[in-house]
């Protein structure tokens, strides 16, 4: 059977008149979008453009929801319950629903933002809160969440179908949780290494932890880096890395589910 | 036949700590609400009560879109192009749509709020996107508007359903706009005047003007005010006035167009 | 000697067409009045009229600075770094010194809102941001802080005047940290028994604990909520409590230290 | 006696994650910063690394107030009373105070910004509240406008020393008003001409307007845009043509009204 992957990046972060990522470079070359819907990055009009570039280059779209956080973009970790957590979510994702609506799309899937991402990973009642959310507003969205985390396993509880994210230029603990971004070692810097990684990951399902030990993972879905000035580079040697590799790389596609 | 009309009101419009409106006295007397949609009022969990609320009180929910504009309540007009008009109300109306989703509730109506509403019934290229917005989010939403106005004939040219709502506690010009709020007789004060006032613009489709004059007025839908002291007893007033002229008080309904 | 003691209450929470809290019930009993600068609360024009009011019933001014969270109130604990928090205080306490100096008043003290003041309480490097901030701004600023807390410590530490803020209507740990908001039994509800136990932390310098014991208490400055039906009653008592064990009620004065 | 000009930039703009404008290349060249306080751009951090890079470039700094519309980036009306520009030009000031207090350094001047500018250029009683504003906050601050406006003549009126502004890469109305930002021939495009009318203006009190006549202007300061790849370029060209007309380029400094 041939193997097959997703390639997601976070699309369609900037706001008025602030210009972040590389989304024009980058979305030849990926299959799923995840569109910021205004609360950490985004805005009503960012995310029509966004969503209407996706579609023409034939790119799932999926809602991308963060913490009402502007300044820190998300990246700063909030207090909130599990019911705040419910309803920001529930409004993000149908903020991009009214968006996907216009645009005459459908949304493939849901992948929380930054601080609300990692914060969930590790908190069940958080990623109950966002499954739930995700469940309630349209039942065939597919819940993206790192492998082992509780995303994927309240993702799973809610009756969602999951796909576990893997990440190309992140290096990986010894029990699968990221390298912290406070490390210098955080990330994979060269490409070529980086697409190696990523075809390991799909072909083999493991990865070489950041102490050296090989340790396995799950990669539906591959997340890349929009930003800084190599994202477009690096995403192509991803691709090629794929196709010399006879992996396919495919949307994930939304959920049968009812 | 059996005059009807359909009596809205805005609510959902308090803002976390902060509460405004008398929405638990107001809801079981009227038929449609206009829930804020976070942008001059409202927040996610606000609108996600306020949608269960009216789902328990079977009045039927409608979006009410505005400027991003809280500190002014989005009664400050913004000199927006057509396109931010329109990206800000898919976004709007998108998010109530997945609170909407997530209680099982179907939406019913879009009504702009404030300086958006008003700015909309004089500016045709307003009026226009705003329509647009409602049809691409969904052509079964009734849009609201000032009989009269560009809200109507700009949702008429969209095929949208429309519904022309007139004001029980407002006063009119003779030319059918609404007294600015600048003048000290903007108001109906008395609720048995404006009771009286309602009925006949359901039954002899008339109102008297500010001037004295009786003008010719269509009231699908007639909007009272949910905030002050005496927004309950001014709704349960047109109740029974309404009552006893044998007018059927019923919500709008979704259009069937398709 | 007197025995002398500074009363203080959060005010100006109000934001655009929301209003919160009773300030014009409380102005008249109050000596010090912390003000919201924008950021979990208070507007551009909520501040100025907050400091006229002060102004007109001889009341000293502070800054009530907040974490960026209107939503939350600013009672939602964000993950910040000394430097953010630095930042975000300079901003809003030049802020109200701008409003300030319009009015022709002078900023006596600088305490800290909501999550920002408990999280600095325990948190040695967040309140030495906060005292830096203070100084950095005016050196002569009073800080106001739990006492035993790290915004005492080390407003000391960096050359700043301190207050210790006892709380009449909250009830004591044993170890003199507040009961949590989340118990049952945070609140003395009643004014008589919060107007004794006022008293008591001023002449005797104790309070008894939520367990029985009676604990140490230094109260340079004793804060009433101004929120709620009863603010002005319960001021009100506490006034009269003061003025019968002949206590002199007389804010805190700006520090001379240059 | 010597020619002077002082040249000017609207500095700090970026926000959180997001950067805008080329403030590195562009500060070793300007003698006054325009700093952005918050509502339209600019945030508490980006503030203070901001006047503290003016200061190590012995840069002279002013408050840059805008409306609260990150969106929008302040370039968009809105219906505003006198009361609210005041209060909004008040506080943002004041917060620009406290970071300027902080780094140890005076204000110099204030500029409004972008939409707010344009529309108190033409309405006075924006205009005086404007002035009214920067005198209440601090009566010695330079208020910069374009010649011939509101904001010149209120200045004046409010006992403020006013600064006339000069657009060195704009094109001008025969009435001494710029060309609009939405016809093509708005700006000057070529660095050389720019710098050929800039020196025109402060040597020959004249610039060429968009019809070919040649109009009298008053240029005390001239504002180049910090924008665009080209900005550095930009304004070296103008150093080097100042230079070679013998044009001491220096800070316009503070009033000494009391």
């Amino acid at each position: 059977m041939t193997l097959r992957v997703d390639l997601n990046c976070d699309m369609g972060e900037s706001f008025g008149a602030y210009q972040i990522g590389a989304d024009d470079e980058v979305f030849p070359h990926i299959t799923s979008a995840n569109v910021a819907c205004g609360f950490h990055g985004g805005d009503p009009s960012v995310m029509r453009r966004t969503v209407e570039r996706a579609k023409q280059h034939g790119v799932a779209v999926g809602a991308h929801p963060g913490f009402p956080d502007l300044i820190g973009f998300g990246r700063r970790n909030m207090d909130v319950s599990p019911e705040d957590v419910y309803d920001l979510m529930v409004y993000q994702i149908g903020a991009l629903l009214g968006v996907a609506h216009a645009a005459g799309v459908e949304l493939q899937h849901v992948k929380a933002h930054g601080a609300l991402y990692n914060m969930a990973a590790v908190k069940a009642e958080l990623a109950g809160a966002i499954a739930r959310a995700v469940r309630d507003v349209d039942r065939q969205l597919v819940l993206f969440g790192l492998p082992g985390s509780f995303l994927i396993s309240e993702g799973e509880s809610a009756g969602l179908v999951t796909a576990c994210e893997a990440f190309a230029d992140r290096n990986y603990m010894r029990d699968g949780t990221l390298v912290s971004r406070k490390r210098a070692d955080a990330h994979v810097h060269d490409a070529g290494d980086a697409a190696g990684r990523a075809v390991r990951m799909v072909r083999d399902r493991t990865v070489r932890a950041v102490d050296g030990e090989e340790i396995p993972i799950r990669a539906d879905t591959i997340c890349i880096h929009g930003d800084g000035p190599n994202a477009a580079r690096f995403v192509q040697a991803l691709r090629s890395a794929f196709a010399d590799a006879d992996i396919d790389v495919r949307a994930i596609g939304r959920s049968n589910a009812r």
